[in-house]
């Protein structure tokens, strides 16, 4: 099958409402500074009533990024699962608006579409609460063989191994993508999700990961220790490459021969950190899939973090490919 | 009865849908650029599909300026209808999130919550195509005379012109203010919605305003001139204080005496003037009711405006009460 897409990938479809928030609403709330956690109705309900005024913008870890990968001028499509409600019409809306291939049917009749709670921290950390709602409901009929086998990479984000149906999905996708001769590409998220999951994500990553994305914690949590270069090293000789993203410190992509110090591209104010991740992991697989250095492909990602950095919203609101341009990190 | 809030205002309650847009597409889709268009569901639907991707936020314009008003540390009341849908819900919980007052019943068994659709062009002007939905139920029975007798200034918008309930609401809350003694100020909203309610609007302001607020285009176009230097002198002689927006030239603002220029208050950058004229009457309301002299309403005017020209969304993201403090606008 020809190649039609730069990347696909399978997510949790998520609208995200965006608010400010003082660490003390944390501590009074009992969130984990930073991380993602689930939570059911009642409580996305009752928490929602108690944060500030803020924005809704179409979420989900893996829709970002191949949002961001549209964004650089890539091809990219999505599966995941919303309800055919007014939040999962915004969620479809805006994955087709950025040019993605989105053709998952909606969920009729069951729980909602799922809803993300981010409090944004002054310093710009956000911390999550998601409510998964229709997410669960993804089923391995949902993965479109022809989506999957005709994307270089197949993307699929960590998140996935909660939903237990979802993470049945995930596995029909690797093994399409394997049979197909397709890259397999995997973020591991969120830390908690990697004590959750580890068993079965090192399987995971030791039978089907070409390219693992994660940042420090996650990297860390995964080989259970403190020592951020005993990870990179212990990852270097699971996988053919890695990126691992380490916040103001830049990141840092290794491979069994080699290893890459990417600086950071510094935002021009640090307003929400949401979406960061993603949006380095579509700068980073929009430039493997088109034949990039790792070095390249390590400050495109640097670069489409720094552009969701500074505005609320998880996803890229000026073009990046443009921005690439003016960086010399995309042809003119 | 006490005076219990700074402002309280009634308006067309609204979700706003915020995506960029280039001139072309204007054009193609016949929109006149930085005005406002009534458009019906069937449009809404339609302009939509073809549509960026965006971001959702809770606006209207005279809830835009209850939310800044708090932001400001006033206290404020919003008066206007949703329907008991997600968005409805949506904007019911951002406005009670600034602190404001919100208790208007949402409509069940109606159409659903009024949204403008907004497009932005890469020179920040907002172009918004808005379909009215539960707004034009408001009727007078929604507005609680206990609210408007205990507000410093009852704040009416100019787009209540349209829906022609909501006219009547909008009268009786004037009726209200006036018997109570309070400041009655207006919005011009938007040049055709002068165009369309011209004589009304007249008769209005020289029988029940004290406080006029427009743009240069909607003051030229109520007294059909365009001299502007005309159109701010025939405005003088009509009411108390008008203050006139001038973009990028910042505002002007005269009396039946004086005449008072007022800087512009520059943006860290021009994203999206969504909301600019909104926040700048957030400022300026705030200010006279707390009795600060024209220069200093005007100055609070245009820093409120700064905010939220600076990123997407029509209501602040900083709190604007530190902001002022910063600029020795409010008494640290």
């Amino acid at each position: 099958m020809h190649v039609l897409f730069d990347v696909a990938a399978i997510g949790n479809a998520i609208v995200d409402v965006i608010a400010p928030a003082d660490d003390a609403f944390l501590i009074q709330e009992d969130m984990a500074k930073g991380a993602m956690t689930l939570i059911d109705e009642g409580r996305a309900t009752e928490l929602y009533g108690r944060m500030a005024a803020g924005i809704e913008a179409s979420g989900g870890s893996a829709a970002n990024t191949v949002a961001g990968v549209a964004s650089l001028g890539g091809r990219s499509a999505y599966i995941g699962k919303v309800a055919a409600d007014a939040l999962g019409d915004i969620f479809a809306h805006d994955i087709r608006a950025t040019g993605a291939h989105f053709t998952t049917a909606p969920l009729h009749h069951g729980p909602a579409t799922a809803r993300c709670l981010i409090n944004v921290t002054p310093d710009g950390q956000r911390t999550m609460s998601t409510y998964l709602g229709a997410c669960v409901t993804l089923t391995p009929a949902d993965v479109d063989p022809a989506v999957i086998e005709s994307a270089a990479i197949v993307y699929l984000e960590g998140y996935l191994f909660d939903p237990e149906e979802a993470r049945r999905a995930f596995a029909k996708a690797a093994g399409l993508a394997r049979a197909a001769g397709r890259k397999i590409a995997l973020s591991l998220s969120d830390a908690f999700v990697v004590e959750r999951h580890r068993h079965a994500l090192l399987g995971f990553i030791d039978t089907q990961v070409d390219v693992l994305l994660a940042n420090e914690t996650e990297i860390m949590a995964l080989f259970e220790t403190d020592d951020f270069s005993a990870a990179a090293k212990a990852v270097a000789s699971r996988v053919e490459i890695a990126a691992l993203t380490r916040g103001a410190g830049g990141s840092c992509v290794v491979t069994p021969q080699s290893v890459h110090d990417i600086p950071v591209h510094a935002p021009l104010r640090v307003t929400d950190t949401t979406g960061a991740g993603d949006q380095y992991a579509a700068g980073f697989l929009f430039g493997l899939a088109s034949g990039q250095s790792l070095d390249a492909c390590g400050r495109l990602g640097s670069l489409a973090a720094a552009e969701v950095i500074d505005h609320y919203g998880p996803r890229p609101e000026r073009g990046l490919a443009e921005l690439a341009r003016g960086q010399g990190l995309i042809a003119a």
